[in-house]
């Protein structure tokens, strides 16, 4: 260790999180949602938060939301964890089950903080490639598992239901087959995205494997991504454990009450979700007829395009005022950048600026 | 590895936070202040809320609100690390310098959590006692530095100043002269309680040392517990490291202009803690005339007391409808039991309940 900086060797040689604030005026680079929270639902917030105290410290481990989401979700309270977003849950679920010679084995490309986490917390990480169509390969997932050294080998399987930033959709057959060749290990499904699949969730599989965790976050479809609020719906005997490594008292009365009255009203979101599936379809079939570009199919709130040049094309949206996040950097995806689906004024411009009729 | 429970032995063997929630109608168990944050403030904090999008992600490192803790404290930007809570960075920090073969050194009496997420993390837990007066016994953390083995012993010292749950001071020569003394190791002094002493804080000493951390709170004196918002003050290469393991964009935009309101308004947090300190004083006295209880002197906005029961003291001052926490169990402390100080009414209610004149 440096004495002056004394700091573990993998935290010192670990990349910082890869985003750069942009400012532009129409802003499609985080997969937000289209709109912000509904107003009505603001204020209800805001006014229920003028009459509570702020001096007091929240549940313990937010026993109230976890009410809330259980009831929402058709899920236990006991085996629901709720913490200040689900990228907090990432890193935990690795403390849980990884730390000290476990592994973390996930796919690339991939959301970038799977990698980051197991790199930072020292877990050996296994990325395997999706297909050549940009499915995950759940068998050579499963060949991984049981291709592992060791006496008993262990640790956490972190997948994207759908993917991102590919937008594609495991089937749950697949996922079944896996959930049955990783007992032993902690398969965690991230469901951040799960509002835009048209079809059954995960919560199925997850009720009939108990070593299955499921990530889901008020950040997309609910237009909460300020909010900061992410779940695990889990066994009651998993979530028992991982309870043990949330800060206590962890989630403001702030983030209590939004959650509450989001979920005491969810009707906004399912047309939101409608809007938005038509808005994706309508910018997949415009970008078909762009002359170099190619959408991917999406089963979440985004498309990713795949053009001859990542960095020309992101200079010439911003050009036209239009955000959106590069993607080329990350395995396989050379060209590419990735387009959350906004309001329709919002697409218009994003077809304008691409070249296209808006 | 149980199959159906894929968690780590660390984690099943560790013990659950011990809280157990109790209702009272006066409420002196949690430390918290005896007032709520300002009544305008509060509304111009909701009315700045009204008018933001909750739809947007916040700044990647809550780079607003580390500005304003800068301002406040005299700070560097950089040096600054805004959580949700202090009790985040005391896990983070552990994963900063402590796993993989680290070591954890605290104290005994202490604040549950270090010890806690050590053994949590799998770090191997060094707890030094308190000298019979309950001052820290810093020359005894510096043998144990010394008396460290393998080729470059590491990791993280937390001590707590002033002291919880004793209120106990460590003077600043003594933290100098382990500053000296622990060149490769993080040093952390916990400043949660430091508007309650008189004379100064540790950041003098923090700038001289690189490799000390001072971690700060807005739940104790700034009446913000429900907010959780916590921050560490190191030197800008620590930060800097300390950021990666920090959740992205993890401080919600609720959290950012509370904190950004209380931090423009410091002023009610000067005249509360004088009231505080006042009080506390009252209370001291009052307690020196109990026959079988006995306060321990304090800096902070509690006072620990023992007596000949803590189960017995705790019903009887429950009887009375009055909450405090008890300490019995912790090493050194038979019979102790910790009371916030209350509002003047709160704490004369406690003097009635033991049986004092309030």
């Amino acid at each position: 260790m440096n004495p002056s900086v004394p700091v573990r060797a993998a935290v010192l040689a670990s990349a910082d999180y890869p985003f750069s604030p942009i400012t532009a005026p129409i802003k499609l680079d985080q997969n937000e949602s289209f709109a912000d929270f509904p107003e009505e639902l603001k204020a209800l917030a805001l006014e229920r938060l003028r009459l509570l105290p702020w001096h007091r410290y929240t549940d313990l481990h937010a026993e109230a939301v976890c009410e809330a989401v259980a009831r929402h979700e058709g899920w236990s309270a006991d085996g629901t964890v709720v913490t200040t977003g689900s990228n907090v849950l990432i890193a935990l679920l690795i403390q849980l089950s990884a730390l000290g010679g476990g592994r973390v084995v996930t796919v690339k490309p991939n959301f970038a903080l799977y990698g980051l986490d197991a790199e930072l917390l020292g877990a050996r990480l296994t990325e395997v490639p999706l297909r050549e169509d940009l499915s995950i390969d759940t068998a050579a997932v499963i060949a991984v598992l049981q291709g592992s050294e060791g006496p008993a080998p262990h640790g956490v399987i972190y997948l994207p239901r759908p993917h991102a930033p590919t937008g594609s959709l495991c089937p749950l057959d697949e996922l079944e087959r896996l959930a049955l060749a990783s007992q032993g290990w902690l398969l965690v499904i991230d469901e951040a995205y799960h509002h835009f699949i048209e079809g059954p969730d995960a919560r199925e599989l997850a009720r009939r494997h108990p070593h299955v965790v499921l990530l889901r976050t008020l950040s997309k479809a609910w237009g909460l991504a300020g909010l900061r609020m992410g779940y695990a719906l889990a066994s009651d005997a998993v979530a028992r454990q991982l309870r043990k490594l949330v800060p206590p008292f962890g989630v403001s009365v702030l983030q209590t009450v939004c959650a509450q009255v989001a979920l005491e009203h969810p009707g906004y979101v399912k047309e939101r979700v409608a809007q938005t599936l038509r808005e994706r379809d309508r910018l997949f079939a415009a970008l078909q007829r762009h002359p170099g570009w190619r959408p991917i199919p999406s089963h979440a709130n985004f498309l990713l395009v795949r053009t001859p040049d990542a960095a020309q094309a992101h200079a010439q949206l911003l050009a036209g005022g239009v955000l959106v996040r590069r993607q080329d950097r990350l395995h396989g995806l050379q060209g590419c950048f990735r387009v959350t689906v906004g309001t329709v004024e919002e697409n218009n411009a994003f077809l304008r600026a691409a070249g296209l009729a808006g």
